[in-house]
């Protein structure tokens, strides 16, 4: 392997791009628990799961066999607009930092939707055209992915309904007008438009929102309304399955260069990014042909994995979507009103779970306001200010760097840039202000919705 | 030729990136008239430039004979943090305009300044660090220069301050933002630190501002300061000469698959972008080796080459910088608030000026309403969203597609896609409301800052 050789961006060719995504759970021994219908408390199968998902994306969710699936070539095309990513490396950084550590970041925010999110999106809505729907609802916490089914969704003629957590909705006046300007409609939420929104209003007046309050917004309009289907940005399998053209870029990417990485890190809300970056790493670890650290990232102020419990619970705080097992803080549990909106969802994609609860993964968590140190000791050394979100990498990324300073280990770690802070300036604002919340819920507050989960063995 | 092979992006390695600049004046047989002392009306000299400009800069803005400039290698390392910029095939506007014109843009917005403006920033900075000097100072319109300015100043270790037009400031909140997370000063003009700012006030208490105005401020500032010049984004000389990466790329991306552009369409603002996207094409021109139609599209609200006069003028509303010979509406003139702030400016680069004085170029004006129709059209079919600047280029490349189609011509129109528009949307906003400004400047109102140019043969 020669260092010197490689370049700043590593850029595939359009003909070395992923034709298919690959399905992480076909290489689980140990599956991941399935989705439990609220009802009857027993597996969902693919025909209940068809009044809320499109039929293709509720097979997917349920397939844990098959090793790849096809990439449609409709959706090949589109992503050919904003893809191939660059694997770009840090060599400034590096050299800042002063560490012998080699850094990788794979950047997933040169589109308009400012982030990964369009990987999904497309192959949703793309689905959701070919069944013969008129349009779909959906959720969005930072906005991001709600930028990106509106594009999408716009591309395709499908109409387009967005539920936007409260608190981002007022945060980030401009990306209501980004998904206008892409044709779709935006609610902030919890609204008065859907039952469950009257009763989460009714129960807390002054309620910022959650993601999981969203989601059970979009799913009642979407099952209450003529050709409509809900979609959804993180968590489920098939948003993973997607995903995992991040990761396969990136092996790709690291492959063409002989580079193996020691550590691969990734913001951890939903697990969408995560997911799908370490996708084909840790499938050559359940094989057994490599070993990675691999380390997800969450805000101390929404800490599922970190001091959560592995348990049924519903994925929605209005509890009409299927229960999923997984690492929860609890579906009423509403975090502090941080500035990564989209790392504020209560629980943890099942897949992710599983693997952490079989010790594959790690996971870690930290403040805010050393996030927002690190997004602007980044912004300025490597020229790309980052979402808050993805700054969550680039702080353990640095630690992780530093350390490597110490002990003279000329590691090479790899992490997720997975979108831009261009509409997240109020935060930047906060922070420079001195006026940030590093706010971290106490053990009685997570008891108190811990005990509230549904009793399921 | 092989269209068939064409990627949707084409993308130079590394080592095919430019490592000169080319200075086209050097193939101009009748040079651009020279800068004025305003003092003694005769050329200014490099050392007389010196004081405002640091040295290397003004021996680039006066030299008229050197081909080509070498790149500095820590300038060319910069560039490969967001360089080389895509050039991209436009496949899904084609097939949604139905037309068999082939059109390709080169587009800059990839990077956190958001537009072309990072390529001549950091050779700015490059040359004031070198000579040692503290800091500089500068305007900006649309906030697209002053955040450049301030992420090469940032990674430099120089201080940086911006003066930034009120209306755009106002307009744009974010954009100070984003030039304090880079650790730059930015202050609405004109203000109240300077002399010439508060003479401007004095008389014209609601201005929202020009760029003319901020300049002064911004000269003014650097004169007065110990360690200080002033660099500006536009207009100069030096400034085409840095943005020539931009056609230099652009031919090399179409050289390697054999395309030969017939149109080239730029937005014309100062020039920076136009001057640099056209230079090789234009070099060709001008010795003879090539034609091509070279168009330059600017707002109907300030319409310097289509309405303007040819003749010196002061480049700044103060009045404190030197002469020069170009296309303009008279330094006094403040162009209506509308939302393309990088293109408010009253003239026009020298060097254009004289090579559409020669016919080797043309011009059109587009309104306001107009341009934003073509950027949500562009935004919902290519999935970038565009700067207002950028979308009048994007005007006049779908009409001369449309042309194409009544006539059935297989034209290939190149045009430059400057930047995106993440920061403009209380601009699509408005447009959205149906309260876009369309206003042109009446033939009166022309006149009358036409009569107020200095008398200079």
């Amino acid at each position: 392997m020669n260092t010197e050789k490689i370049p700043y961006k590593i850029y595939l060719n359009e003909d070395e791009m992923p034709k298919a995504w690959y399905n992480l759970r076909a290489d689980m021994k140990q599956k991941p628990a399935p989705l439990l219908n609220p009802g009857t408390l027993k597996p969902m199968s693919v025909e209940e799961l068809s009044g809320v998902f499109c039929k293709e994306l509720a097979a997917q969710e349920l397939d844990e066999d098959t090793h790849f699936f096809e990439i449609p070539e409709e959706i090949r095309n589109f992503y050919k607009m904003y893809r191939p990513s660059p694997l770009v490396r840090a060599y400034c950084l590096e050299e800042k930092l002063g560490t012998p550590a080699k850094i990788y970041y794979k950047f997933e925010g040169n589109n308009t939707s400012g982030s990964h999110k369009l990987n999904s999106a497309i192959a949703q809505a793309y689905y959701a055209k070919k069944q013969g729907l008129k349009g779909v609802t959906t959720e969005t916490g930072a906005g991001q992915w709600g930028t990106a089914l509106s594009m999408a969704c716009s591309y395709l003629g499908l109409d387009c309904k967005v539920y936007m957590v409260k608190c981002s909705y007022e945060q980030k006046p401009f990306r209501r007008e980004v998904m206008r300007t892409y044709g779709a409609s935006v609610t902030p939420s919890p609204s008065m438009e859907t039952e469950v929104g009257k009763k989460i209003l009714a129960e807390h007046p002054g309620t910022t929102g959650s993601l999981g309050c969203a989601i059970s917004e979009a799913v009642e309009k979407a099952v209450s309304s003529e050709g409509y289907r809900y979609v959804l940005g993180s968590v489920l399998n098939q948003v993973l399955l997607h995903q995992s053209v991040i990761g396969l870029e990136t092996k790709a990417a690291l492959d063409k260069y002989g580079i193996k990485p020691d550590i691969i890190i990734g913001c951890a809300g939903g697990g969408s990014n995560l997911g799908g970056l370490i996708a084909p790493f840790m499938g050559e670890k359940l094989r057994g042909e490599a070993d990675y650290r691999i380390i997800a990232v969450e805000p101390a102020s929404c800490p599922s994995f970190t001091r959560g419990v592995y348990a049924y619970d519903f994925c929605d705080t209005g509890m009409v979507c299927p229960l999923a097992k997984m690492y929860t803080l609890g579906s009423g549990f509403i975090p502090s009103a941080n500035h990564a909106g989209g790392l504020r969802y209560h629980g943890m994609s099942s897949t992710l779970s599983e693997l952490y609860h079989q010790g594959l993964m790690e996971a870690t968590s930290v403040k805010q306001t050393e996030v927002f140190e690190a997004a602007e000791y980044f912004a300025r050394v490597e020229g790309i200010l980052p979402a808050p979100e993805s700054s969550h990498a680039i702080r353990v990324a640095i630690d992780e760097a530093k350390r490597c300073k110490e002990t003279g280990e000329e590691k090479t770690i790899v992490f997720g840039l997975t979108g831009t802070g261009y509409f997240d300036m109020v935060a930047y604002e906060k922070f420079h202000e001195g006026e940030m919340n590093d706010y971290i819920p106490t053990d009685e507050e997570l008891a108190a919705y811990r005990d509230k989960l549904p009793k399921i063995v």
